[in-house]
């Protein structure tokens, strides 16, 4: 008889919806050594909140998530809110002596981050940030064949996480716009993704140099600043965060990378794409064609080398065989539901799940050592 | 308050998972009219079909599709099991006045589709074959693009269908490879889909010629004949249904088509592809990237005609608004999802779901003309 | 001291032009054993002819190509008319005791072709038909693939030329449109190719069933008949060839193949793609992308295979040792270079080059059993 | 009747080669204002240069630059060697009164580029460096795109120009390794083109960060030292340039770019690709497709909008009218074809050629920042 384990979310926008099919779907296909219970969700607006319970499938709600954190029947706080809460949820989380799963970015900052990170060692509980995109099966498979030596010492890493939801002027100030709430922009939105996939696939990041840019500075009020969807009103406010972002970066073992974020990559919408050059041949992988790996090997024979595009789908793939036959692709919200597996298959051996909140700390510390780098336009050591 | 129907699903093997999955996610992402209760699964085999009504969600189960279907709490049965056995469970569910929603191939002859549709026009009930990839969010574009006219008048219908899963001698004899399960071979189980594609984005097929092959002609029996992961054992069996098929056709509107359906397509895993050339324009569509779709049109200006990508994963596409934001594609189950959506919606206003059993008998007399066809060694009209 | 001959050509328009570039590229890049002199240039325009002898750099010109195949100094007749007038040209050439080169396809019939290879083979002549894709280098490759038995045994053969260059209704009626001059439209013309290229890597054809369509039946007389870009007329007159034609074959080993050539493609322009699956891998050609051929390989380790796009364009790789370091591509007049310079090696060994007139009276007969089978809608024999 | 111009060529390696047949081939194809006399080919080793005139079509040949540029019979010096002789074949040639058509870099250092400069202004002759990328017909069609507003107010460039021909570390030390002729590394040789193309495309580079790495430190040497493909001895030497480099930059109106350039991009042969985002659209090109340009619009109705792959062999495109018809696409060499077409129509016209020397200097301006950026580790201004 598999034990059951009661989940409680804070967050019902896009995060809390991905989070929620994840426990619903990981059980049929996965099994996994613990069942989670959907036990209750939470948000402010109570009207929105049981409506999101009622749908998504959580058997109770909260309106305060200092309710939720302490509720008795709660094992786990999932964490889905934008940044600027995840360090006083995450804390008092693990100070009721629950168990942690964090959206990424970790925090807003490096001192949160840190301050996070302390928190769940100190009381003991198991942690984890939920940087998805390591659990898409071809990023698995990227790591794989890295491990297993095939592209050698790896020289290059590029990578660019580009989107154009904003490039219309008219597009609203919603929260992911505004410092306060969002920490960041572009770089640390969706730059913190490619930050975790470098580190995960190729090391630790030494020292980088990078810069920002806003093109438009300021933007409409939104009407309802739920959502992206947020209609535009006649205010106009400040936009505090940056548009978008690249830096150059060295790796502990001598590669070196370029990275680049922005959401003004007008017809890109999800285009996260990186390339990995080693001594034996290289990797590329786009998150707009996420069943997809391409790979080159010098260990063919010279006269039919070429980029091999491996359809991610086989069974002896990474996470695929509890889901369907070759070629029967999978879709985003599969990496949410492969990292509840294996956090439950985690938490059921009690073992820590990877990546921990350390990780997102280091990743939060290359971040603000672009902002660094940027403010006093030089080369700035990433902190330890 | 939504109104409830009671689904009783047989088959609990690759189709039977794949229904369950989009009962459980039709009414968190579409909320459809009626709500579907996942009341019974059946199957031969009782410590199989009791595992899977736990791992699936189904609240019981059944050892026999007879008593299913004359359980009074069932409204609608789904069928997912080989065509072999479509036909009687179709006329017993309709006889019990249950709804019927029926994998494809709708039967395993014409003959038989059509006693199915008599049956169920007789009961008064409501019916609907499961074409699920009409449901990819791209196809839908595709035929709504046809619909405006972007592409003008259509001249040619390309389509392959191709697999590789039986390329190995070596892999046994399951029951698709067998006439009097499966009633057909690549031309039934996939061929159908594009024939079903063709009508729905073309128009009738008028007369066909064809050709089929087997170029494996026996194989090891299965040790396991459950599913297609199969193990080979030491004793043989004859291969009776084709290994690969392919076509031509005329369409009723002066188009010509080509048509391929095979599993000896060594690298190709579910590679449905089919380009429209139009007077205006084309289409191009892949089921192995299935988030795409590409369109080229003479309404552009001279210099800066080619074929797009469109990404169709933007809020303004069919299905799509009720998942995620742009960029984030779904993948193979979602189509199961929206023909439930569908299913359910239609039921909810008590109108008549498509493709309904109709559609179905028509693919299936274009299937048996292209069968006698090639026992025949010319061209032959469709049936009506 | 490398020997000259010298070469007469028949025909100043596309296929002249090209022919041309052919013998000014061919001795600084291959080196042939014979160096060719390009002596005279044949049309029945003398402006036009003259023009194109200064532009192209012929020495002298003549405007009757009689006179031209009795000429004392020319060794080798090239002819770059339309087919119409390839069976007169030839055997009056072989008469004269000329070599004789000529342009797809051999001839306008069957007999025609005939006639040509007899009298090539009484005079002793050497000769050669210019199926120019055969020397495409990754075409080349794929021929050097399967003969390594690379991909196995061959199932499937799947080929379509597909141009959209008479889409437009008001596209006048040139001559490629009227089978007095053209001999046939699309199947001829550009199927030719294909059925070339069917037989060069996979072998003889030995049945087929065919279709062909004319989608517009009437076209504007050209003002100018002189080439592909002539202008409309107020006029109008019968189309007498194919618009597009498709056909399904078995192969004398086993294989089966389906072929489509169509000038109603919107939006392809010399689309002319082929892919080939065996028993241990895939290939596939794509003229747009000529630079590039796809590998599949059941011999990769199962979590990487894919198909590889190999950029042929390295000097392992046949004929670019000749020309620019890897990924500097080449384009479409580089083929006629490669057959001009293994036509003019072939002759400095007094060996037969190939595909030869023998060749080109097969590809006729395949063309010939397609008119055939649509003519009868039924299957038939090529004739051997 | 047209004018000549009789040229000097200095070079017959591979640059040699090209700039050969491009003057081969300009007379057939583009009927220039001035026809080139291929006069007199220069080079250090007789035998070599002897050959080389009479396999590439030159009347005579010389063994000192130094007199071929004070030859009567010369009107315009070609200059095809390593960038450490341009300079003073470069200056010379000015001083004797001859035109000067000078390879890519312009020079090894920014100091050597003006003293260029100043001296072809000094005497008044044209001159013209060749980056020859400007003149693929899919980057004019970019520049036509850009300049008709398509894609609106640029916000980000994003270039990178990918080889692998020195990735194995016994590669020997050819002269392209070595600062004291080549000046610089892959930032010199290939990161000049993109730096060209981004000013070319997008405008004036203002202010730069960069890096550069040398992978592998010592390389055997080179047995025969003309050419990529020479054979490595027993003894070592000391590598001298970088292997790759990365840089980011401001625009002056307001964009920002990144910059990689890489010759141990294992499996990218010739990878030159660019992509730019503006607040209407976006381009992407890639040398290794150098037939296509991707191009996105906002224009285009919401649901069809994607990445159009332009095939640029129509005759509405830069250049494609003196070619082929549609889908017969170009190849390397004759992106030099179209450099010599306009060199020539320039001077027919006594205009001055683009991109001049004033060009090439600025280009050079920009490497030597990126290099000084790197040296202090901080943003840097690039000199006017």
């Amino acid at each position: 008889m598999r034990r059951t384990i009661n989940i409680g979310l804070v967050g019902y926008g896009f995060m809390g919806r991905a989070h929620s099919t994840a426990y619903r779907q990981v059980c049929p296909f996965f099994r996994p050594g613990l069942k989670p219970v959907m036990k209750a969700i939470c948000g402010r607006n109570e009207a929105a909140v049981r409506q999101a319970a009622d749908s998504l499938g959580w058997q109770t709600y909260e309106t305060s998530w200092e309710q939720l954190v302490n509720r008795e029947d709660i094992d786990l706080i999932d964490i889905c809110t934008p940044g600027g809460s995840h360090r006083d949820i995450a804390v008092a989380a693990a100070e009721a002596g629950k168990h942690v799963f964090c959206e990424k970015p970790l925090a807003n900052s490096l001192g949160e981050a840190k301050e996070m990170l302390a928190a769940v060692e100190a009381a003991g509980v198991k942690h984890m940030v939920n940087f998805n995109y390591r659990r898409v099966p071809a990023v698995q498979l990227a790591k794989q064949l890295i491990d297993e030596g095939a592209i050698g010492e790896i020289r290059h890493w590029r990578a660019v996480y580009l989107q154009d939801w904003i490039v219309d002027p008219q597009f609203p100030l919603v929260w992911r716009l505004r410092r306060e709430e969002a920490g960041s922009g572009a770089l640390g939105d969706i730059g913190a993704h490619i930050v975790d996939l470098a580190r995960f696939l190729v090391g630790e990041i030494t020292d980088v140099v990078g810069m920002s840019a806003t093109f438009i500075k300021e933007r409409p009020l939104p009407i309802d600043m739920m959502g992206l969807t947020a209609a535009a009103g006649a205010q106009r406010g400040k936009v505090t965060v940056d548009d978008g972002a690249a830096f150059l970066a060295h790796f502990d073992k001598g590669a070196i990378g370029t990275f680049e974020a922005t959401r003004f990559a007008t017809g890109r919408k999800n285009y996260q794409r990186f390339e990995i050059n080693g001594s034996r041949g290289s990797l590329v992988f786009n998150l707009e064609r996420m069943n997809e790996l391409q790979f080159y090997s010098l260990d063919d024979a010279p006269h039919f080398q070429g980029f091999r595009t491996v359809l991610v789908t086989e069974s002896v793939h990474p996470y695929v065989s509890a889901w369907w036959p070759p070629g029967h692709g999978l879709g985003y919200e599969h990496t949410f539901t492969h990292a509840v597996a294996d956090l439950l298959n985690a938490l059921a051996k009690d073992r820590m799940p990877q990546p921990d909140f350390a990780e997102g700390v280091r990743v939060q510390a290359v971040l603000e050592a672009v902002e660094e780098s940027w403010a006093q336009k030089k080369w700035v050591q990433v902190k330890e």
